[in-house]
C-alpha cells in the first residue's frame, strides 16, 4: 500500500533493507516448513485411509497424494512470492482484485464440489448406510457398491451402476436395517363368504410360515382392505428378513391362490354372465 | 499493512521490540485460555447432552468432543500465529485474500450443513414431533426413530428407514397428536332405497362401536356423498385413536358389507343385465 | 491496524497510556449499560407477549428470555474484549476475517430462519388468518391451531397436524371469511325433458332451503352445464355458511335424487339396451 | 481507525478536544434534524395515502406511522452514537463487522419482502388490474378484493379468499378487460348430415342472440372441429360481455340440444346396436 | 477516516480551512451540473421515446420523467451532503455500512426488476416479436398487445389479457413469421383399401385447395402414419397462411369426411358386430 | 481518502500542484488512448465478424459497433473524471459505495445476459449444431435458423419460430449428425404363427429396401418385443438417412400391412367373437 | 492510495524516482517471465493431452493453446500496467471498483462454465464412464461418444446426438459395467395350472440357455409375481452380457410363448365367453 518513506537518513536505509531481508528469509523458511508439514500430513492420511472402510486402492492413493502435494506446493510458493513482493513495496492491490474476481467465479463453481465432500463425510460419520446395504436415493435403488469422497455408487439388481454425487443425496431410504413386510392383497368375488375366506387364509399362511425360511413371524390376515363395485380385497402381511419381501410375496401369491381354489372360494371376476 | 518506521533512534527500537514481545506473549496467553475455556465448555455440553432427550451414546460423544477439541485448537493456534506474524510486521493481505476465497467456497458449500443444524434445533425446541410419533415428511411416512443434530430417521411400517437432513424438512404432518378419522364410502346400486340404507348403516355402526376398542365415538353416517351414473356413495366416518384408522376402516368395511347383504340392500353393480 | 508510534518522548507515553485506560473503562461501562438495557427490554417484551394473541405460555417465555439474555451478554462481552484488544494495539484483522467467513456461512444458513420470522410477523400484522380459521396452504387444508413465531400449525379434519414454517407460506386460501357455494351437478339421461327437469329442480331446492339451516339463499338452478355423448348435466348452486358446502351438498344430492325419481325423470344411464 | 497522535504539544491537545466537541455537537444536531424531517415526511405520506386508491384505513395508518417513526428514531440515534464514539477515537471495526454479518442475514431474509413491495408498486403503477377485476394468478382465479403493499387478496366465486404475496405474482391473466368468447362443441353422430346440421345451428344461434342480453354479436358456427371414430364435433363460438361465457354457454347448450332434437339431427351415441 | 492533524501552526489552519471551503464549493457546483445534465438527458430520452415503437403515451412519459428527475436529484444531493461531511472530517464509516446493508437488501429485491428491463430491451432490440404478432410464452398464447419496459401484454383469442414480466420470458414461440401447417389425421377402418383411400384423398385435397383462400400449396397426403389394433390413420398436411391452420383444418375435416363417405371408404369403427 | 498535508512550506505546495497537474494530464492522455484502441479493436472485430459463420448483417453490425463505442467512451470518461477528482483530493468513498450497490443490483440482473453470451460462444466454438441442423432443446424441435449472440432461433416443421436464450440451452439433441432409425412395431393376433410372420416380414422389408431411397441398410426384424394379453408385437427397425424416419416409417407401415394381409397373417384384434 | 509526500528535499526526490524506476523494471521483468512460463506450461499440457484418453485432435489443441496464450498475455500485461500506474501514484480505486462490479457480473455468469469444467475433470478422474460405454443421464440414454472439457456427447441407438454440459450431469447410470438382467413376465389365464406352468418354464429356459450366446447363467423362474382379477403373471429372469437384455428378452418371449402353446397352457385372456 505504500513504500519506504523518503525522508530517511542513510543508516536508516541500511537498517530498513536489513529488516526487509530478515522478513523475506522468514517468509521463505515458513513456506518450506508449511510444505514439509503438509507432506507429512498427507502421508499420514494416505496410510490411515488405506486401513479405513473407504477402501481406496494403492494406485489411486498415490495419484491423489501427488496431486495434493503439487497443489499445496504451488499455492504456498505463490503466496510466499506475493508476501515477498509485498515486503519489497509493490502495490499488489490490482493483482489481488483480479485474483479475487477469478477466485469468486471458481468459488461459486466449486461450491457443489465442497458440498459433495461435506455430505460424503457426514454419510460415513453418521453411518447412514454402508457398502452392501440396499438403499434408495430418489428413483435409484440398489446395493451400495462404494461410498466415495465425492460420489456414491449403487448397483441395481438388474446390473446398472448409478453414480450419484454425495451433495445430491437428499433423502436416503435404507432397506437393510430392519425386517421388511410383504403385503399381499387377495381379491375375492363380491359374493364370496368373507368370514370363511379369512379362516382359510389364516390356515394357509400358518402353513406357508412353517415351510418358508425368510418369514420371521406367522403372517397376519388384517381384514377387508377395500370394498370395490365388483370385488373386495383382503390384506395379508408377512414380516420377513430384510429385502426378502419380493420372494415371500411370490410364495404367498401362489400358495393362497391354490388353497382358495382347492376350497372353492371364488376369486375370479367373471364378466358378462 | 506497514512496519516499523525507520526514522527511529536506537532506544526507540529497543522500546519497540519490547512492546512487540509483550504483545506476542499476550496473544499466546489468550490463545491458551481460549482453548482451555473451549475444552471446559465442550465437557459441560457433553455431560448435559448425555442426560438430554437427544440420546447420543457415550462412544459417539467422545468422538465428537475430540473432533471439536482438535478443530478449535487448530483454529486458535492458526489465528494466534497469524496475529504474531502481524505483530512482527508481515503483510498478511495476500494470505488472507487467498483464505477468503477458499473460505467463501467452503462457506457456500457448508450453508446446507448450518441450515440442517439450525432447523434441527428448532424441531426439538418447538416440539414439532418426538421419538415414537408417526409423522410424514414429503412422501416419507413412518415412526420417528431418532431426531439427530443433522438428520432425522423415520422407520416406515414396512421396515425401511428414511434418513432426511433436517434442513430438507419443509412441512411436517404429525399423526400422533389427535384422534384420527376413518372414512368409509359405501357404494349402493343406483335404485337402492337411500333412507332405509342410512337407517341400516346407523344400526350397524352403533353395533360395531360397542364391540371395537379403538373407536372413541359412535361413528356418523354423513349422507349421500356422490351420485354417479350407475351407483351412489354414502359416507360414514368414525373417530378413532391416533393411527388406528386403517384397522377401524377394515372392520367397518367387513361389518357394513355383511349387514347390508343380510338386509338385502343392493351394493353390487351388475353389468350387462 | 497499527500501534503507538515509537518516536515518542516519555511524557507522551504516559499521556498515551492514560488515554488508552480511559477508553478501556469507557468500553467496559458502555458494555455493562448495553446488557442492562437489553435485559430490561427483554422483560418488557416478555410481559407484553404474555398479554398478546401469540399465547406463548409462561414456562416457554422464561426459557426464551434466559436464552436471549445469554446470547446478548456473550456477544456484548466478546465485542467489548475485541474493542479493548484493539485499543491495546493488536492487529485483529485475521481474527475478523476468520469470523467473517464463519459468519457468512451462518448468515446463509440462517436466512430461512429470518425469512420465517419476517413472514410470520406479516401474517399476524396483515391479519391473513387467525386461530380457528379454516385455511389451505399448498395441499395442506385444515383449521389453524397456532400461529407461531417460526411455524404455523394446521389441524386437518381427519386429525393430522400439519406444521409449516412461515417462510414456506406462499399462497394462503382462507375459507372462513365469506359464505361458501355448494355445487351439485345433476346428471340426466340424454333424452330427458330438460325444461321439466329444471322446473322440478327449482321446486326441490326451494323446499330444501326451507328445511336446512346452513343455506343462506334459495339455491339457483344455473342451466345445462355440459352436453356429453350419453348424458347431460344440470348445475345447481347453493350459497351456504362458511365451510358447510360439504354438508349442504350431501343433503341436496339425496333430496334431488329422491325428488326426480318420484317424478319420473330418468337420471340413470342404462347400458347395453 | 486511529486516534490522536501523541507527539502533540499541550495547546494542540486543547484545540483537538475543541474540534472533537464541535463535531459531536454537529452530529447531534444533524441527527435531530433527520428525525424531524423523517417525521414530517411520514405525516405527508400518511395524508397522501389516505386519499390514494390503496384504501388503507385510518387506524392502520397510525400503527404504521408510529412503527416507522420508532424505526427511524432508533436507527438515527444508533448511528449518531456510533459516529460520536468514532470521534472519541474508538476502533469500531469489530462492532461493524458483527453488525455486517447480522445485517447480511437479515438482508437475505428480507429480500422477498423488498421484492413484494417493489412488485406491488409496479402492479399499481402499470395498472395491471384493479379492485373488482376478475383475474387469475397461477391456479387462483377470482375477483380482486384488495391490492396491498405486500399481498393481493382475491375472492373466488365459491367464497374462498386467496392471499398472494405480490413478489409471487409472475403471470397475471385479466378477464375483465375485453369481451370473452363462449365455446360450445356440438357432438353429432358419425352418420349425421353435416351441412344440414350447420344450417340448423346457424338458425338457432341467431335466435338465441336475439333473446340473450350478454351476447354482443351473432355467434359463429366455425365448422367441423374434430372427426373422431364414432362421432364428430362442430364448434360454435359466441362473443359475450366479460366473464359471462359460462352463462352464455349454458344457454347455448340447452337451446342447441332442443333445436337439433326437434329437427331430428342425431346427437346421441348409441352403443351396442 | 481522519481529520486535520493537530500539530499544525496557525497559518496552516487558515490554509486548511480555505482548502476545505474550496472543495465544498466544488462539490456543490458539480452536484448542480450533474442534476442539470441528467434533466437534459431525460428530456431528450422522453422526446426520442415518443417517436419510438414503444408507443408510450404522453401522460405516462411525464409521470416517469418527473419520477426519474426526483430520484436523481435526491440521490445527487444526498451524495453531495455526504461528500461535504467527509471534507469536514466526519467518520462516515458506520453510516455507509448501514446504508450498504440496506442497499444490499434492496439490491437483491430489485434484481428481478433490473432483469425485466434488460430482457425487455433485448426483446425489442432483437426483434423477437412485435405488437400484433401471435406468440406463445409458456402456456399463454395470444396476440401481442403491448411490449412494455417491464411487462408484455398478450391478448388470448378468448379475450383474456395475460401480463407477463419480461424477465420471466424464457422461450418465445412466434406463430406469425412463417406459413403454418394444418395437420389432419384421417382414420380408416382396419380393412379399408389403403391405396384407393390415398388416391381419393389426393383428389379431395386438390379440390379443396382450389376453393380455399388460405391454403398456399396443394396439400400433401403423407401416408400411413399409424397402424392401430382396429383402425389406421393417414396423415394429410396443408401449408396455409400464418395462424390459419385451425380454419383450414376444419374445412379439410368436413370435405374429406364427405368425400370418403360418398366414395364408400369405411372410416367409422363399428363396435360389437 | 485524504488530502494535502497542511504542514507544508510554500515551495512544496507549488511542487505538489505541479505533480497533480502532471498526473491529471497523464490520466487524460491514457483515457484518450484507451478509447482509440477500443475503437480500432471494435472495427477489427466487426470486419472479422462479417466474414464469420455468425452471419450478422451489415446494418446490425453498425448498430452494435456504435453502441459499444458509446458504452466504452462513457465508461472511460467517467472513470477518468473520478480519477482526476481523486487526485484533487476528494473523498469519493460515498460515491463509490452508492455506485457499488447500484452496480450489484445491475450485476445480479445482468448475470443471465452474461451467461447467454458465454454459452452462445461455446455453442459455436464446440460446434454443437449449425444453421440448418434439426435439433431439439427441451420440448422445442425444429431446424436451426440463426445462432445469435444471445438467442437461438429454431423453426419447427409446422412453421412456428422458437426463440430460446442461449443460457437456457441445457441439453441439445442433434438429429442431423448420424443416420436415424425408423422403428415399426407390428401387432399380431395372439394365435398368429410367429415364425411364419417373421419370414414374411423379412421378405417385405427387403423388398421395400430395394424400392426406397432413404433406407441405407436392409431393415432388421428384431423379434417378439412384447407378449400382451390379447396380441403380440414384432419389432422391425430400419436405418435411414437423418430425419427421414417419419417418411420411412409411413412406407413400412403401409407395405407391411398390405403384405401380411395378402399372406393371411391376422393382425386385427377381433373383439367379442 | 496516496503519493509522494511533498515535504521532501531534492536528493530524496531523486532517490524516490530511482526506487520507482527499479520497481517498474521489476514489474516488467516479472510480467515477461510469467508469460514465458505460462506458454511453456501450455505446451507441456497440450503434448500431455494429445496422449491422454481425452482424444482432442491436433487442430483443436492449437486453437485452444493460442486462445489461452492470448488470454494470459492480455491479463498479465493489463495487471502489469496497473501495477506500474500504482507505482507512479495514481489512485486506482475507482477503476478497480468499476472492474469489480463488471467482474462480479461476469463471475456470476461464468460460474456454470467453471462448474462444467470441474465436474468434467471429476468424471474423468473418478472414471465414472468412458468413451463407448452405454450410459443414461436424465432421460438421455446412449453410447458415450466424447467426454469433453465442457460437454459430454451421447449417441442414442436411434442416431440422435445428445450434448449435455458436464455441470448438468447429476446422476449417471452406467449400463456397461456389469451383466444385465432380462425380465420376462409371463401372463397365464386365471385357471391355468401354476405348478405345471413353472415346470414347463424351467424346461424351456434351460433349452433357450443352451442355444443362446448372450445368456451367462440358466435363467431363473422366480414365481407368481402378481395375481390379477383375470390373469396371473409368472416372472422369469435371465442374466445376460451387458446391454443384451433387449435381445435376450425378445428370444425368451418368442420361445416361451411357442413352448406353452405347444403344451396347452392357456396364456390368452378370453373375453366374454
Amino acid at each position: 500500500m505504500h513504500w519506504i518513506r523518503e525522508h530517511v537518513s542513510k543508516p536508516e536505509i541500511v537498517a530498513s533493507i536489513f529488516w526487509i531481508a530478515i522478513k523475506i528469509i522468514l517468509i521463505y523458511v515458513i513456506a518450506r516448513i508449511v510444505i514439509k508439514v503438509a507432506d507429512k500430513t498427507i502421508d499420514h492420511m494416505v496410510i490411515a485411509r488405506e486401513k479405513s472402510p473407504l477402501k481406496i486402492d494403492r494406485r489411486r492413493s498415490n495419484t491423489i497424494s501427488i496431486l495434493i502435494h503439487n497443489l499445496i506446493a504451488y499455492t504456498v510458493n505463490l503466496v510466499a512470492i506475493m508476501l515477498i513482493l509485498g515486503q519489497v513495496g509493490l502495490n499488489l492491490g490490482p493483482l489481488l482484485a483480479g485474483a479475487g474476481v477469478l477466485g469468486l467465479a471458481i468459488g461459486f463453481g466449486a461450491q457443489s464440489l465442497v458440498k459433495d465432500v461435506i455430505t460424503g463425510f457426514f454419510i460415513i460419520f453418521e453411518d447412514q448406510f454402508g457398502v452392501g446395504d440396499v438403499i434408495q436415493i430418489d428413483q435409484f435403488k440398489g446395493t451400495v457398491e462404494e461410498i466415495g469422497i465425492r460420489v456414491t455408487r449403487i448397483k441395481s439388481w438388474t446390473g446398472e451402476v448409478h453414480i450419484i454425487p454425495n451433495g445430491n443425496i437428499k433423502q436416503v431410504t435404507n432397506f437393510s436395517t430392519y425386517n421388511s413386510i410383504a403385503i399381499v392383497d387377495v381379491s375375492l368375488a363380491y359374493d364370496a363368504d368373507i368370514d370363511r375366506a379369512i379362516v382359510l387364509l389364516n390356515e394357509v399362511v400358518a402353513e406357508v410360515y412353517e415351510r418358508t425360511e425368510n418369514i420371521v413371524k406367522v403372517p397376519q390376515v388384517l381384514g377387508v382392505q377395500m370394498v370395490g363395485t365388483t370385488d373386495l380385497k383382503i390384506r395379508v402381511i408377512a414380516e420377513c428378513t430384510p429385502n426378502k419381501q419380493g420372494e415371500v410375496g411370490r410364495i404367498l401369491n401362489a400358495e393362497i391362490k391354490k388353497y382358495l381354489d382347492t376350497h372353492g372360494i371364488k376369486q375370479e371376476k367373471v364378466e358378462g354372465n
